[in-house]
């Protein structure tokens, strides 16, 4: 079959692999209808990641439909059409019962080569195996399979950065960053009754999306500003970095009020953040870090994308055929498209 | 000065009252520039609730300019432009502190006659004596006088039932009674990011009104089959009471889910409720009952209102002169109208 | 092998019964180590109860080694000594998601005849068939036997009774009922950090052992005067139902504040109660019903158990040989235990 | 009237002084019967803490009896025993509301000079100007003197960490430091519920304090060990800082665990903290920053105190005429006592 797979630095390809099996009772064999391009995928294949080398198959946003299932598993039959999470889990560990499935130490990240644990092959590819599949996978109920890609990965991490930071209804929060990622944080905020949403991001394409669905934006520039008059003065009640480094960390911290709420969703490669930390104790600030939780979120996410009370198909602006894949991620690279999807069988 | 006042069962007149002077230190005096008629003034004004004798004064919706304080106010000042809240509080107690303003000791119930303890004369008069000026008042601070009136009184009730019930994002939410207060619960539910809401009402000009805003409507009739629907035959996560008695109750059990939440908002005349508690023990059931407290919402509720992300104001389609409140209170009973406000200066 | 049984009204017996065989890939065989009597044993057994034949077993509370488990069981293994739930669940749907496994469509009562749903065997026997075996068993990880009786029946409804009310560190909360269940009710508001918790019990020992533990208590006489005392007049934060019927829900209303919560763990077998709803408005009171769920709360409870910051094994204060399971149920009827546990193989 | 001074670095000394006048009508003058020296106070009069130049009055914890009132003074009168806060707010603006006190416009923080915003004289003197009195003071209520000194200031600090930190009942709480506010914080973990609390301070005799009081105990070289046998290697739920400073910080990261959560509410001097930003994405931790709020606190706090809920009267070991206060501070420095209050009337 076909997958996506590192070729060199910031290049991909699409390589003959083969098929893969059930390894074990609980795992399912799912044909994959639609893949995801995430900006983590970036990441991977821009040559600075580790634990990434060529030969890594990618791609950790999938929906399909289930082909064979191992003898342990009930939940799941094949020909049910699914939606996955981006990692799997166990699903009844200690970490689990609290929600927290990143913390599973069966987890495994799909298609992130040993990044963070034990390889997984990615999903832009026309099968892909899933271990823990009444875990990890759940039917996709009557949803889109764009709406299911987005609740699988990028809208799970939009969502669980709401949730972590605590926002409530009529506060206000400002958003760093107008990817995908970004756009969905700005869009959950909204859901669960933000007063108003910044969104801060350079590109004017992107402030433009974000202002069609509602969301206030500015350029990194004019966000303090706009932040302020918001708010008397006082800064946003939570700023959700949707970006990652420091740097943006930094910012966040500019604009944050007294007893406010920094939720950081983005990639954190540096070792260090000069925090400081003298005005985070007068100002009792909290800094939380987040990972997006799709085995949590989606039942309650899927609820809402279903009644149309959250709508964020229009986030995915590309749809290419899984051999163009190359193409994909360099247009995705040069911001041509906010996201992309691969059809493995077009 | 002019004041709207119990004239005989069901009939409401304009008279000529004395002007209302300072009375403690800690009372205002606001020249009312908008009061509201509430669906409790119409039961006040029926002839069937008890403290409420002719000549009792009406409405405790309203906002105004401050025209004088007491030497104890400090913090609200001569012109000073104002919203109030239904009832009074000290602002001090334990039940204060807790947000609870109902059990003050020191409440007082504008308009109602002695039906809720002492009386306090109502608002819809061209002055309106406030005592606890500084808990009971508050600068509008840029909100229309409209949407003022509805925070101060109906959407205090509406976004209360809603914090009660705990509604969280992606559940499905019934209301009972598409009156304005209805009409605010739904409106509520659908801010903090309810995935659908039903509005259950006999009147199809309510019905539509609501589906102009995104909200299902269904005749009581339908809505059982409706809220089957929607939630795979469980039953509503939530159900609000928006009307009172004990036959819109009983409707209330025959849609909620097991687990789910029952709130009532509407006035409960009658002494006993036959609650089946076999049903509601083996369903583990939660009934409330509530009543909304404005001081406590309101500063949540004008953020939203601020930014519009919370737009009610439609919900008031009759203004009408101070001189003509009687037939204003005629076509509201007929339901000719949902919300009518009384400009007492023109 | 030998099972405790219905033998007629107000009277059980031990007969030889055919040892229970694994029904489904998920189901596991459990040797009880130790069984308990519940109040609810004493309700089932006493002819007043629908759906329990002469014949039915009894027994929902059980500690037990594994002996064999199905094809599909993974996380339980024979040889482990685990702890059971008073009753299954699947523990992958919406309603065990949510942690709400009562209401699981799966769900069956060990040893309650078809009162509520399926018949499935009790546990007070040498083996035990448990369904849904990794949900409904957990290993007791380090508990002594007594702490898991009680883990996987009473103190999971003692524990959520005081959940669901919502009790917050500094309350008073008055426990109605001095059995197995109201002790440990008061135990676990004592834990969370109830300022006072008052037990109204009208027997002297039972309220003996509720002081040796820093409770409070009283005759039902005496507790509104007591609450009162504590309250500066206002009543109990909470009042929890720990006996059921509605002459003790109507107790519950006279001694609760404003505001306050009543939850009832107690079974209500009547049909109906008169809720004096024109009060429970004006007071905005909350009434909530709760089932124990062991499931959802033994980690959390097991990990406060184990380190013995929760210490209820003085509740148990009666152990027999399952041969004597007569006398035992005899005299727990007569209140001269407490709580008793029977032991099959002594 | 006497009051405590800095009189050089490292060095206080009791002086005569002009004794304080009513300023404002929201003023009150306290005649103290009791005044405590917090840690805060060492670091103030070390030399090394800016804006607190010799002279500067020092104290801000007091317990005493109203003299005298301004003209807006209603629920406080001249002879009211009451405890004060150790800093003073409006009681009415947004964060005042929200119940976050310290981020007042008008915070003033009692005898710590000009080091977090404009002065306001000591609390360690005969008398004390208190602004806000009704905001700023409470009736004791029938607390003891000692158990309403804490309640105004390092209690309320050690139950803020606790709530900061979300602190679930079955958790395992890790206490950094060992001085007067790490007992407290220690004390108020086991009240809510925590399974077992470790409290780690290098001192044998500080440790056996709290070994006394159901609290384990290690040195910082024991702690790790001790946390991962308590939690199977998983790291504490909880770690509060109750010392302050970066290297404390990095200790807690050293124990907490996966989705951790860690409070400090120990001072932070340095102005950067080098945060291990790619540990704390992965890890999902949470880092908050937390100052006492003895408003906000007080009156759930002093229900917890009033029924020996919460016992923390041994806490306070050493007692001291005012007079005698530089040599309380000297013993209080060298550790020779956990936490002393001065009497100014002996």
């Amino acid at each position: 079959m076909r997958a996506v797979r590192v070729a060199g630095p910031g290049v991909v390809e699409v390589a003959e692999v083969p098929a893969p099996k059930l390894e074990a009772p609980t795992d399912a064999i799912v044909r994959v209808t639609l893949a995801g391009i995430c900006g983590t995928d970036l990441h991977l294949s821009s040559g600075h990641a580790d634990g990434v080398p060529p030969g890594t198959r990618l791609g950790h946003e999938f929906v399909g439909d289930v082909v064979d299932v191992g003898s342990h598993v009930r939940r799941i039959a094949p020909g049910d059409h699914v939606m996955g999470a981006d990692f799997t889990a166990c699903g009844a560990c200690r970490f689990c019962e609290a929600g927290d499935h990143w913390h599973c130490k069966e987890r495994a990240f799909f298609g992130t080569g040993t990044a963070y644990g034990p390889e997984l092959h990615g999903a832009q590819a026309e099968l892909v195996r899933v271990p823990h599949a009444e875990t990890t996978l759940a039917p996709t109920g009557g949803l889109s399979d764009e709406a299911a890609i987005l609740a699988g990965d990028n809208l799970a991490t939009g969502w669980i950065a709401v949730e972590r930071a605590g926002a409530r209804p009529g506060e206000i929060v400002a958003v760093l960053g107008g990817g995908a990622v970004g756009q969905l944080v700005a869009l959950s905020a909204l859901t669960i009754g933000a007063a108003a949403v910044v969104l801060v991001e350079p590109s004017v394409a992107r402030r433009e999306l974000a202002e069609r669905r509602g969301v206030l934006a500015a350029t990194p520039e004019e966000a303090p500003a706009l932040v302020r008059a918001l708010t008397d003065g006082d800064g946003a009640d939570v700023v959700v970095d949707a970006v990652g480094g420091t740097r943006v960390l930094a910012s966040a911290l500019g604009i944050v009020r007294k007893r406010g709420r920094i939720v950081s969703v983005g990639a954190q490669p540096d070792a260090a953040f000069a925090l400081p930390v003298a005005r985070a104790f007068v100002d009792e600030l909290t800094l939380s870090f987040a990972i997006g939780d799709a085995i949590r979120t989606r039942s309650q996410v899927a609820s809402l994308l279903r009644r149309h009370a959250l709508d964020p198909g229009w986030v995915i602006d590309g749809r290419v055929p899984l051999s163009e894949a190359a193409r994909a991620y360099a247009e995705l690279r040069a911001q041509r498209f906010l996201k992309v999807v691969l059809d493995p069988h077009r």
